[in-house]
């Protein structure tokens, strides 16, 4: 078994990790930036070790330094949390060198499904739906009209060598696939002097719904359920909600099964998330595996009451999960809000600075993360994401006028945040009757700037 | 259905009570004296009135003062919290006499139970186990020992007219009986001037269960399991816990229908709690009913997942209850916390003051009842308890680590609180091992007296 653990993270992700090894007896070491010196993860670790100046690259993204801090303390474990190193075959690879154990997957799993191209061909050959494409480029309309037909309309025609949108255009139909193919590869040719084309089925109003894995180093693996995380902005997801009401239970079976079979099909061990597209037909597509805890897994927790950090734990120390996928079960609706302190109509800038007053909710079903406390100085150099609101009630309805409550009762006094960002999303009309996709956030602000509201 | 609720209370009881309004759509008028200018449950509530100064008696207990603030502010209800005005029959009469809804049960219901005579009167009629005791005054020896060996050894022996432990003695067994009736006697000729004598079971080192029973105005009754509330100090409690780990499926189920039974025979409406003594033998035996929403509900809510608050103002409101008993589900294991501002070395001396400093535990799991934060001054006037934990984890020996580790990290700055001392009863081992009865605190402080510790 592991017996102390040092965090390779900061703010309220590393503050998770603390509590859940306080919770297990695990020793914790926490690695802190010369900024980070009064931060709460800081504080709250058995021991913390200051690894360098503010700037990422010579603190939280320096592998020597925090292996250096994992030696010198004598920690037999790393969390990565999320973001920083997480998701850095490297440093998983130079862990296990160091005879440190990497709490996450094996550098090669990393590496396999950190390449996109690598993870769609396992993927598809597992059987895992994935956007279908042309396998090859494609130099002619009548080729190009054979895929667009098996890969079905509507299809994006993108420049094989493209990018920034040039060179690409949408067919709806087999009868404006000429003339946008056309267009297409005409202004391919003038951008990047190469007529090369690629087609995509291009994915309507997606929602983006992920599916929590787990998996043991013995063969065994489980879903833990959806999470519908399609308010997003800028591909950040800023709300984010379990179960997802728009799955029936059949949908949902068949996708947790396909996530477990995909999870399968790259020899997955520990935590980790497979993210769909899913269409309004009913078909969805397998996007990417995140190989490390993700910022909404408190939603998950709420409905299943599994713990996925100590699940991470016990799963890096050589432990067989303890339930199959009959044992979980699903209980309720939980939302999660993300706190960022930043001004969202200034395009949501970052907006650092010291909180002078502070009052977060509580009561029952609420769930609060944080990293901050009355008179913390949120630093400028790192991620806005300060607190994190969960949520949980019986159904959505409820969970909803919870996250509406809570939100309401905040106050964080000093600095900017997007609350009443936040809290005007929780009370869209549309967001209420569910129909929501991942371009939501976008829709809502044209219709703000329509109107002339300043947000 | 209530529109608006006056909230006749203060601290995290009346913050609890607006955060449930909130969800469900109700206005809130928040009641406050004027040391509670700067509370929490003044900020938050959509409405807050004055009523007086900081003197119990002319602020939260006064009837005139409440009832014109509600009529005032138009709230059609009124939520009295516990303690202050909860379980006085004369203002749930003078509510009903405004057209208010008082949120409990009616004024006859408050009185009957409040009597303790005509409540174990009440019980016994109706097969409740109550303490057995003598009927009637005896007055020598023989007719003493008859009513001895019905009652059940040990028996106190105690003056009718006593008090105060005088002519009071404790007999184990028939032998010691005849001597100890004559010495408990004589002292109380000396002291009353009276002979007349009272014979009741002893109840050897009794556990604290309480059963919570939610009725509606239809004849639905149902219990929501029980609380062990064993942790006390002169009968107040500290740390409570759901659900009672001594209890067997059986004797759960057995008190539980006991507890249904009792709420029934008192014709009650509403949200009570039925509190009994729990005898090493597996013997109970009614103690009273409590006819309010108790400080430790949040354990129950924890393991049923069931809103006390809500449920109280939709009785209240006229619905009926939504389940049947068989509906009703437990889940895991719950564990509250009481912070108080106080110093446990000085006899629990409350110990007001401004927070200068405040950092409250959360993540999975963890709840906070609160009425404090950063730069709150704790006026002077009321009950000494700021802040509630309650934790949830699968089983009793998860939910204490969790419930160390929480308490663990809890910071309140500027003023004395009692989060060491509870510290060191969630690490006894006596604790830790289960064997806790209601003299629990006081056999600790013996040891660390003996010890030579300062608690």
């Amino acid at each position: 078994m592991i017996r102390k653990i040092l965090i390779a993270n900061r703010g309220e992700i590393a503050v998770r990790i603390i509590r859940a090894c306080r919770e297990m007896g695990i020793e914790t070491v926490a690695v802190y930036s010369e900024a980070d010196r009064e931060a709460l993860h800081t504080k709250l670790a058995d021991e913390a070790i200051c690894i360098g100046p503010a700037a990422l690259s010579e603190s939280y993204l320096s592998m020597e330094k925090i292996l250096s801090a994992a030696v010198v303390s004598g920690a037999d474990a790393i969390h990565p949390g999320f973001g920083l190193l997480s998701e850095n075959s490297k440093f998983a690879r130079r862990c296990k060198a160091c005879r440190i154990t990497f709490i996450g997957p094996d550098a090669e799993t990393i590496e396999q499904l950190g390449n996109k191209q690598m993870a769609r061909n396992t993927m598809k050959a597992a059987g895992v739906p994935v956007i279908p494409g042309s396998d090859r480029a494609v130099y002619d309309v009548e080729t190009g009209q054979k895929e667009a037909e098996k890969i079905g309309y509507p299809v994006m025609i993108k420049a094989a060598l493209g990018g920034g949108g040039k060179g690409m255009r949408l067919a709806n139909s087999a009868a404006e696939f000429a003339s946008c193919f056309q267009l297409a590869q005409s202004e391919a040719r003038t951008a990047f002097g190469d007529d090369a084309m690629y087609l995509e089925h291009f994915i309507e109003h997606p929602r983006h719904i992920e599916f929590q894995i787990l998996a043991d180093g013995y063969g065994n693996v489980v879903h833990l359920g959806e999470r519908d995380c399609s308010i997003q902005r800028n591909h950040q997801k800023m709300i984010e909600e379990a179960p997802s009401y728009i799955l029936s239970e059949e949908k949902r079976r068949e996708m947790g099964e396909i996530a477990v079979r995909a999870a399968r099909a790259a020899g997955y061990v520990n935590a980790g998330t497979i993210e769909f597209l899913l269409e309004k037909s009913g078909a969805f597509y397998f996007m990417e595996m995140n190989t490390r805890i993700q910022v909404e897994h408190p939603i998950t927790e709420w409905i299943t009451g599994i713990d996925l950090i100590k699940e991470q734990i016990c799963i890096a120390s050589g432990e067989s999960l303890p339930y199959q996928q009959k044992d979980i079960t699903f209980s309720g609706h939980a939302i999660e809000i993300r706190i960022n302190a930043e001004k969202p109509e200034e395009g949501f800038r970052p907006c650092p600075g010291t909180i002078t007053g502070l009052h977060l909710p509580g009561g029952k079903g609420v769930r609060i993360d944080s990293a901050i406390y009355s008179g913390y100085r949120i630093p400028p150099f790192y991620d806005s994401m300060i607190t994190k609101i969960s949520v949980w009630e019986k159904d959505r309805e409820h969970a909803i006028q919870k996250a509406q409550s809570a939100l309401g009762e905040v106050i964080i006094e000093g600095v900017d945040t997007n609350v009443d960002y936040q809290y005007q999303i929780l009370t869209n009309p549309e967001f209420l009757a569910g129909n929501v996709d991942i371009e939501f956030i976008e829709k809502m602000q044209e219709q703000r700037n329509e109107s002339g509201s300043r947000i």
